[in-house]
């Protein structure tokens, strides 16, 4: 798989990614800037925002529009990437995405509110028949059974790819914008889309998915989220409190990753958010200074 | 002397303060915003500012002006007033100025860097012949003498004050912008303009002001600055490696009382300062509802 060096690695595009980027990118560090496909749909739904201050009584969507103005005159390009796992190494990190893997020398996790529920047996089954990627562990599941619950688009692709694979696909596409006009499915995928799951059945490993009106006879089951906990994608992160725990520099308990924005607690706020983006730009840069300058 | 009861005071309108008061304003509180005569001379001075998320390539004084018409559109006034010191009651916080004093149930110190370096003996002496307001601590020194550092304009007005009731005054003008135009003088009141201090002496009590050229004697030093530093305007307040000692929610050892921007510590950047006058406002409201709303 291709690789990429650079200097900080900076996770998610809301407001406290776009911050982290623009802070890092003006004290001259290479940066990979990696975020889904419609950066900050939370922004966007905001009808009116009234205290960021600079702009009084503006749109979400029309503050949205400027700070990707603000990134994009800066040169920054956002990759339209979802990051499947951060792997702390000796001297950098690895962050593994479906097409690549960034080693990164400082890494910014800026990933938003994790989602508000797991469904029941997710945690506990995670490497057990749940996985957040196709491409890193299809090949596990050869001629079995698998289901894949989409909450975004990319998950059609992750069926697709499986149906090559695997015996038989479920997919059930979860996201809510026109889910007809991305459905064009291998011959092997079944679609459901009717149905909700309720949770991930088995002893140890998954046997089954357990939908509203029948059980799967699934092994695997394949979830694709803009968002992963961010302590399911790096592993040995602490969390406090459903948050990420950081100190007032926005170090985690791993040297050299860094969190801002709503991962790290309340108030789930715009400004903070920015201003977190800020510091944990400011410290990430301080920490390579510190350490590749001698 | 006025009272005046109010749920927030903010204290500083740098971008900290601004940000803490437009968040507590949508919150439906009542605030009190005290500022200096020139809200955030920093900010004005700035040519060029690229990382606070929103504007690209934009002038300090251009975002300057933007910060202050969004605290105008909200209906916000900026009382141009000097606090002298804020002293937590049973129930609530004095915040005393010049004119007035306010109480507020909780309140929100965005004060920006304090001085970098107290003259020698500055804080030794505090109260025991050194002072940051005439109108408060003037008659202690009824017929004797008394010099005033006049860092802001203001301290010719003390200057003036105090000549009333002093044998004798010395101003030294230490601002920068144009110190003449000021300069209308009791005549009671010798201006010093060619000469720093350099301490301040006495063995326990002030007994007198070293210049670079002499000493002064006399037995009181009133001194002006934009800020003060806010552990010698809160009797108490927790201080760390120089900057006010905080947890994550952005309150202070002192129950009710809150710190925001510059004065938390590094790095003082815009967006860190508006972020944490964000959190410090809307933790303040969850303390007064919580404290209040029963």
């Amino acid at each position: 798989m291709d690789e990429h060096n650079c200097d900080i690695a900076i996770i998610g595009c809301g407001p406290a990614g776009m911050s982290a980027a623009i802070n890092a990118r003006v004290r001259g560090k290479e940066i990979v800037f990696l975020g889904s496909e419609f950066c900050t749909p939370k922004l966007h739904k905001a009808p009116h925002i009234n205290n960021y201050l600079g702009f009084h009584s503006i749109s979400g969507e029309e503050l949205r529009k400027k700070f990707l103005s603000h990134v994009q005159a800066m040169g920054i390009e956002i990759l339209k990437s979802r990051v499947t796992a951060i792997v702390p190494q000796e001297n950098d990190f690895a962050v593994q995405t479906k097409e690549k893997v960034y080693n990164a020398r400082a890494v910014i996790l800026a990933t938003g509110v994790g989602v508000a529920q797991l469904l029941p047996g997710e945690d506990e089954k995670l490497g057990l028949g749940v996985s957040y990627c196709a491409t890193c562990d299809g090949g596990l599941y050869k001629n079995r059974r698998v289901a894949v619950l989409a909450y975004t688009h990319e998950g059609v692709e992750e069926a697709n790819y499986l149906a090559e694979i695997c015996e038989k696909v479920y997919l059930l596409p979860l996201y809510k914008e026109n889910p007809k006009n991305h459905l064009h499915v291998h011959n092997n995928v079944e679609v459901i889309e009717n149905s909700k799951p309720k949770s991930i059945e088995g002893e140890t490993l998954v046997s089954g998915l357990k939908l509203e009106d029948r059980t799967l006879d699934v092994e695997g089951v394949f979830i694709t989220r803009d968002s992963v906990l961010p302590d399911k994608l790096v592993p040995g992160l602490d969390i406090e409190d459903g948050a990420v725990k950081i100190n007032r520099s926005l170090s985690t308990n791993i040297p050299g990753l860094y969190a801002a924005g709503d991962n790290t607690g309340q108030p789930h706020q715009l400004a903070k958010a920015v201003g977190e983006g800020q510091v944990a730009a400011l410290n990430a840069v301080k920490y390579l200074d510190g350490k590749y300058s001698k």
